[in-house]
């Protein structure tokens, strides 16, 4: 294609070589099919649907429109109006009776937290009664929580705001990582972290974010998808550019030195703290596109550790629902497959908004943490061009020399190509009690989609 | 190579249709060419060297085995035993009367920063006397130093110790860009930001190192080049990687919580901080492969302005010079071309350990600010190692499948490939007062290789 030109090395020629010689390893199988079975009639539908193409163009400006800025942080009883024995969770609504270990454990401990029991195995009893509890899911208040989500009234919650609308959203503060309550943790030392987060982090974060300038998040997104993290599973330069933004502020609060000190170091010592940031975020972005008649975006996908769930912005709050799968990936310690819960949490919000699995060869490093290769991690960004509408201008890929990532998770793409959002994820000890087991690659049941698919073609006009 | 799998999408056979495709873009001139003219005789003998072999292996030992922590933060006048009159700078030796407008800036500036004279246009006349001043290379006080690295008395060092052998190297502190003294500005603010670092920051700092536990530049080093750094014109995660580490021991050292919320703001505000840090621990890594006799490896390049020089293993305290050259890159503002100095500095020292340019793969962001594309960003790094002796084990490039960065530059490979190390770097003005003018990519001149080569051909013994 190119006449190399005497003593001149041809860049382009090296790559072929390259891309001849990687032909060689052996080939990965992916998540690819044929149009999903019995969706054709459906898809001839929704592709009749008049309002669909104005529809999905309003969705995606509205998403690409928000910018999300920290703008408080406070106790769930008071932004979310939670109150004692109310509880929340990550995915679509769940009752004590089907939900898995890892939420069971959360919810025990978040029991506990609260003071409705003693001890998290008394909470047990309390949760089978029901009289007395409720549950509801984070998206149903406005808030996500990663894994088993549990949200209580004591908790502190990052308080999101959309400048333009005012609209907000919320989520809790990050534990870390290991034993902590979000993986189904619920021992001594994990309510006593809990409860240091409520007593001294979540005011000196308030204090912070009350007097530094708000912090812009969808901003610090932007810088870490140029800095290795997909803002699912890697959070390290966002968790930094957080604490570099408010540490000045907190400094001068006026609290005790050595609060100050600890909350630093915690923050510092937590890659995944700004998760809880990026999550909101994303969510925020996702809601301003909901209830677009005709628009066949998913603007959640969301798991409880039994079922998972997506949301469509063409068919209002109808959850479409199937079995959450277990990851596959790398395990911690001495933990396998065996020890897996199925999927879990809200943070597949941020591949909803078209980063973590889907901003993949932004962060290659990430295949150390979640498994794969790293051409695997470029593919399926690539890949999931193929299921989206649109390339985030804001959101760019360095290595894909800037293309923006992909965005705004079509149902109709997804029925017709087979392929399948690629999330990754954290892996939650299926037992309550047991914590993080490992973290890798998953996607959503492939039903949910056709099932989606007909609810929009159901609500085509005649 | 690879039968498809019916229904199975061939992962490689997607990059080989987009390296197909890469090939239609025009062909990239890199610089390449024969064997450098004159060099065959002098490859012949160092060829036949028998200690050639067993001495770079045990360069490159020596080099991989420094771990370089920061140990101290403390005045030139205490750590270096600078006097007042005596002005370190960057690159080789030069005198007042050869040396660039930007040099010759940051010594005005510094001669008015100690005291020497009120006014900086006045310190003219003290250089041009020279009787009371003395000049000398950073490199000979164990240092180095950014641009025109000029070092004076009371201005405070990072002070970097390989834990092994408790040898040290030392670096001023990073103040920022465009109008600042390395860039050869001296305006009022430029002192008064030079004084306030010696009078608030310095000691701050020091007191955070030393009550904190001792900072891992090394280990820093290793993640930010997972981060989108490459650790010479990109060191945003580094500088916030150093925050995490000091802000704590900060916070609880007793000082002024408002100067400590200025220092936080500074160094959080400056993405180029850890550039201070990263430039001496890469001296503290190439300072123990030196004095080898029979090695071909390359243990510094700096630059003065204007002369460009590089100092061998096998050749001891030896430097082989030529004209600095002009970058080409990108431009702040209305500046150009014409008003751009030749390249200065000792980052290079960064590119001499294996980063900076010759990691530029994975840093491809890097590109918006030196120029280049992305492809040349990763070609680059390929290239380099054309002309270095090992991959670094524990600096990886994720994006290249983890390799390690290239290193320890081979005077062989280079005379024999023609293939000249790259080097990324800020440009300053050439008129003294101006500061920063610009970015961008650079190499040494060619003639300053077959020098080295022709030196270690004459220590071969017969």
């Amino acid at each position: 294609m190119t006449s190399p030109l005497t003593g001149v090395v041809n860049v382009g020629a090296d790559m072929f070589a390259d891309a001849v010689e990687a032909q060689a390893v052996p080939v990965e199988r992916v998540d690819w099919r044929p149009p999903m079975a019995g969706t054709e009639a459906d898809l001839a539908a929704v592709a009749t649907d008049p309002r669909r193409d104005a529809a999905n163009r309003r969705a995606v400006e509205a998403m690409l429109g928000v910018t999300a800025t920290l703008v408080d942080v406070a106790p769930a009883s008071e932004v979310l109006g939670l109150e004692p024995g109310q509880f929340l969770h990550a995915g679509p609504p769940i009752e004590w009776s089907r939900a898995s270990g890892p939420l069971r454990g959360a919810l025990m401990g978040g029991a506990a937290l609260e003071g409705l029991v003693d001890d998290p195995e008394d909470a047990v009893a309390l949760f089978e009664d029901g009289g007395s509890v409720t549950l509801e899911p984070c998206h149903h208040r406005s808030a996500v929580g990663p894994m088993a989500g549990v949200v209580t009234p004591s908790m502190w919650m990052f308080v999101l705001e959309d400048a333009e609308t005012g609209r907000r959203t919320h989520c809790s503060l990050n534990e870390g990582l290991g034993k902590v309550l979000r993986y189904g943790a619920y021992g001594p030392d994990v309510l006593e972290r809990l409860r240091w987060m409520s007593a001294v982090l979540g005011p000196l974060l308030r204090a912070g974010v009350r007097s530094a300038d708000p912090v812009d998040v969808t901003g610090i997104l932007t810088q870490m998808l140029q800095m290795g993290d997909e803002a699912h599973n890697r959070n390290r330069a966002g968790t930094l550019m957080l604490m570099r933004d408010l540490a000045p502020a907190m400094v001068t609060s006026g609290a005790d030195a050595s609060d100050v000190a600890a909350a630093l170091r915690f923050i510092g010592g937590n890659d995944h703290f700004f998760l809880n940031l990026a999550m909101p975020a994303c969510k925020l972005a996702l809601d301003a596109a909901r209830d677009i008649e005709g628009s066949t975006m998913v603007v959640a996908m969301a798991r409880n550790g039994t079922d998972f769930g997506i949301q469509v912005s063409g068919t209002g709050d109808e959850w479409f629902t199937g079995p959450a799968q277990v990851a596959d990936g790398l395990f911690l310690g001495d933990y396998g497959p065996d020890d897996a819960n199925a999927d879990i949490g809200d943070s597949a919000i941020t591949e909803t908004a078209g980063i973590g699995g889907f901003a993949m060869a932004t962060a290659p490093a990430i295949v150390r943490l979640v498994g794969g290769t790293v051409p695997d991690a470029l593919a399926t960004t690539r890949r999931m061009h193929e299921i989206t509408l649109a390339e985030n201008p804001r959101w760019s890929v360095p290595v894909l020399e800037f293309q923006g990532t992909p965005t705004g998770i079509d149902v109709t793409r997804v029925c017709r190509t087979g392929i399948l959002p690629q999330i990754n994820t954290g892996m939650a000890g299926r037992e309550a009690g047991v914590g993080q087991v490992g973290a890798g690659l998953v996607t959503p049941p492939a039903e949910i989609f056709p099932s989606a698919l007909a609810a929009l073609a159901a609500r085509v006009p005649n």
